[in-house]
């Protein structure tokens, strides 16, 4: 199956990490803080990050007290960028597809993958492997884009009333699973859409015991100093999901 | 908290009977043939139907081979129904609603509910009494609205283009759990919303393994009989849940 590495495409590099150093975008918001607090506690743990990007969060695995952090990723540059402003004594940075971690001969306390799983293809091989590399008590914690916005196949994303406001998030072939071409820095992004029933099942079956999933929206002091993210209200940006391998 | 029970009022009965009646209905097409395929085999089994309505459930549970089926339901004219059409001899039918359940003494092996607990305010509450009344290794299963037409809260539920056919489902409050107000034969009737984060959650905090997520769509033979019901494949109808109790 083809791995996908669009981040390794300068244009694309050029938008995303521009966005990503805006306080106020919506990982620094939701993603992030809801990742971290799925955590358990790290203290002489094993962690692996699947689609690490420029390492932040393997430094703050690390910081959390991780014996051991691997992140791999697919983009050359961004494992570039994460050995320049994130390189710690006890975190490795290795160029891999998340698609073969098959390979890996080591095992883990702590899967962990932040906004990467969306683009593969075969994500009920990939729950399979992660269980596969986890030690008996882990955990696998994940954030993807939430079904309700990966579904989406084209058209407006939302309807409004006549002074632009939000009605409705316009959701179509939720139903369908399967590829979505978006432009995204670049045109030709690929993403694979997964109804909720996809997700669960894909864990369930592979032995996981879903944990816990969390659908982040703004709170008060959120909604008071960013009033755009109400929209988050008719439709949530992201899902995140933690699982565990029994002990 | 209030238990409503609107299939006592004459005309919401009349009216619920006249649709279930018909062959075409959308729980005869995907909700029913969904729930019995999620179901373990029921020789030997004790069963508990929440909200079991005219008993159609509770009949075909005891030609499984259950040993005893207990069937509550709120409504005293669906209970008369019940006793009418669906009387068996290891089948009891009796009023409670659903909310009392805590006052069984009995356990089960399997706890089922067909398209009853989006009239229930206390989700989690409902799922700690289930845990509570299954035997070890037990199974609870479920149907519910899918929380992508229990969100919705006013206005139209579909964008259509000029010809008429369905563009967009009108997605609208999907992060905001609680009471929704709907007409469905009489005004006033109280459906509860709850996003897929809450309906995991309240499984995984009360013990239960979540085994099984079902959205049913048309297959290729119900989209030629029933054109009409593509629409599904931009938004499902119903969820479908399978969780179990440790054994």
């Amino acid at each position: 199956m083809p791995r996908q590495n669009i981040y390794d495409n300068e244009t694309f590099f050029a938008g995303y990490r521009a966005l990503r150093e805006r306080a106020d975008n919506a990982n620094n918001l939701f993603e992030t803080p809801a990742l971290l607090a799925l955590l358990p506690t790290l203290e002489g743990k094993a962690v692996l990050d699947l689609g690490c990007g420029c390492g932040d969060h393997c430094a703050e695995f690390a910081r959390r007290g991780a014996r051991r952090v691997l992140g791999v990723d697919i983009s050359e540059k961004m494992l570039a960028g994460a050995r320049r402003e994130n390189s710690c004594p006890r975190v490795e940075y290795r160029l891999m597809a998340m698609e073969d971690i098959g390979a890996l001969r080591e095992r883990f306390d702590l899967v962990v993958s932040s906004l990467a799983i969306h683009y593969v293809e075969d994500y009920a091989g990939l729950v399979r492997r992660v269980y596969d590399l986890l030690n008996p008590g882990g955990a696998f914690v994940f954030s993807q884009e939430h079904p309700l916005s990966t579904c989406f196949s084209g058209g407006e994303r939302w309807t409004r009333d006549e002074r632009g406001e939000k009605l409705f998030a316009n959701v179509s072939n939720y139903s369908v699973d399967g590829e979505r071409e978006s432009t995204w820095f670049v045109e030709g992004v690929k993403k694979y859409h997964r109804t909720f029933s996809t997700v669960v099942n894909a864990l369930a079956d592979a032995g996981f015991v879903i944990e816990r999933f969390v659908e982040p929206v703004p709170d008060a002091a959120i909604l008071a100093a960013h009033p755009e993210q109400r929209d988050l209200l008719h439709k949530p940006d992201f899902l995140l999901v933690k699982a565990g391998k029994k002990a």
